[in-house]
C-alpha cells in the first residue's frame, strides 16, 4: 500500500457508508472472513452507493451509455471480522480520472478499521467496452456527495 | 427423499464421474463443506458431463437452440467433506423427461457417499426461454453414454 | 417434491420472514440467481430465525449443548430472482422430530413464490456430533413461535 | 502497483502454476469473472503452491507451529476471464521477511496476462496468531523452489 500515513482513511473522511452483517458461508474454518469476501462488501456497498448518487448500477450507467469494470484493486487487513459481525462499509471517490473512478473504501466494526483499499473503476462505452469520459452528471452526482473533495483529472 | 432404497445410487450405476478437490472457500467454521456448496459441485460436474455428452455448455445447447434451468433440486447429506478432500462427483441422468432431464448424483469420497440427490432440468427455447422437447441429439447422446437406461417420457 | 398442493406454502403460513437483496456476485451470466444461492438466502435468514427464537446460532445452541447439521434439503424453482431484486425469505418449522427439525422455506418477490422447500436439520450433541434430542426450551420457543402448528414427533 | 515495468511478472520468472477452469458460480451477468474471485482462484492456487514446497496447508503449518493470515492484497485486471476458461495462475515468493511471505501472482489465459497482483501473508504463531519468524524449514523449501530469487529480510 502506497498510502502515507497522513493520507489513510478515517471513518469522518467518509460520507456514505453501509451497514451489513457477516454471513455463515463468508466465514472459513480459521472462524474470520475469507479474504476476498471483504471485496464481496466492498461490491455490495458500491452498489448502494450508486443508488445513492442517483445511478443505480446498472440501469443509471446504461442510461449514461456507460458501464464501469475493475481495473485495480488493493486492500490492507487490519483486523479480521468474524460471523455475525455487524460491519460498515464505507467508501468515498479519491480521485476523478479522465476515463476512471478512485474509489477508497474502509470497512469498520464499530470504531475499529478492519480493511481499507482502493478499487479502481475504468468507465467504458457500454457496447464497446472501451474507455471514455467519466459522463458529467455522474461526475457532479459525486462532487455534491463527497465531503472530501475528490482529486480530479 | 422419495427416492425407494432399491433405487438408492451405488456408484456402479454411474458410467460419468467427475473428481475435484474441496477449496478452503467453501469450508465454514465448522470444519465442513458449507451445505449450498455441494450443489457448485454438482454444478461444475454436470458442465463436464455436459461436455462427455458432446455438448459443452452453453454453445452445445445454443447449436440445438436450447437452454436449461434448474426446476428442482434435492439431497441428502450422508457425510461431510473437509478441506483438501478430493471428492467424485458422479451424475448419471435417471430420466429423460418430455422437456426436463432428472439427473441423479452422488459425491463420495473414496468409497463413502457423503451426499446424495438430483436436480431436475427443464430444457427450453434459448430465446423465449419456455419448455420444449429434449432435442433428439441430446437424447441420443445420453443413451449412447449411460450405463443404466434412463426412464423416458 | 412430495407436498401435496393442500399442502403448498402461502405466505400466511409463516410467522417469520426475512428480506434481503440479491448481489451481483450472486447473479449468473443468464442474469438470473445461481441456483445454489438460493440455499445461501435461507441459510441467512434461518440465522435470523434463530435470533428471533432466543437462540442466535451457534451461541445460544452451544448454551444447550447442541448444535446443527444439514441432513436434506430440496427445492423447487419456481421463478428466477435477477440483480437487486429485494425478496422475502420466509420460514416455519414445519416438523419437530426427536432429533431433527424440518425448516419449510419460500423465497418470494412481492406476492410471487421464487422457490419453496425444506431443509432437514440434525440437532446434535456439540461435541460428539452425534444425534440427541431436541431440546426442550428451543422446541418450546419454536412452538410459541410459529402460526402453523408444527408436527411433533 | 508499485512494481516497476522491468519488474512486471512474465510467466518465465515463476517457476510454479496451476490450471483450472472458470467455474459458472464464478462468472456474472457482463459474461466475466466476478473480480473478487480472481482471489478464490489465488487461494487455490497457493493452496498448492504450499504443498509443492512440501508444507501443505494448514497442516505443514501447524507441525512448524506457524499459521498464515493475509495482510494485504493487490491486483490489476488487464484483461477478463470468462466462463470454461482455461487459466493458469502463476505464483512466486517475491520477497521474504522477517515474519511475512510476499507471494507475486500472474493469472494468465494462455500467454495473455488477466491479472497480476500480489498477496502479503503474516507468519503468525498457530496458537496465540502473534507474528513469528518464517521457519527455517519454509525458509529453505521456497529458496529452493523458485527461479526468481526472493528479496530476503
Amino acid at each position: 500500500m502506497s498510502a502515507p500515513s497522513s493520507d489513510r482513511p478515517g471513518r469522518e473522511q467518509f460520507a456514505f457508508a453501509y451497514s451489513l452483517r457477516v454471513r455463515w458461508s463468508e466465514v472459513d474454518p480459521q472462524g474470520i472472513v475469507f479474504n476476498p469476501n471483504y471485496f464481496v462488501y466492498f461490491d455490495v456497498a458500491v452498489t448502494e452507493y450508486w443508488r445513492a448518487l442517483g445511478f443505480p448500477y446498472p440501469d443509471g450507467f446504461t442510461a449514461l451509455g456507460v458501464d464501469t469494470f475493475a481495473r485495480a484493486i488493493e486492500a490492507e487487513y487490519l483486523g479480521s471480522a468474524r460471523f455475525d459481525d455487524v460491519i460498515d462499509v464505507a467508501i468515498r471517490t479519491r480521485r476523478i480520472g479522465r476515463s476512471s473512478l478512485a474509489c477508497a473504501f474502509a470497512i469498520l466494526r464499530g470504531d475499529e478499521i478492519l480493511t481499507r483499499g482502493e478499487m479502481v473503476y475504468v468507465v467504458a462505452d457500454a457496447a464497446t467496452r472501451r474507455p471514455v469520459s467519466v459522463p458529467e452528471p455522474l461526475r457532479a452526482a459525486i462532487l455534491a456527495l463527497e465531503r472530501v473533495a475528490p482529486e480530479t483529472a
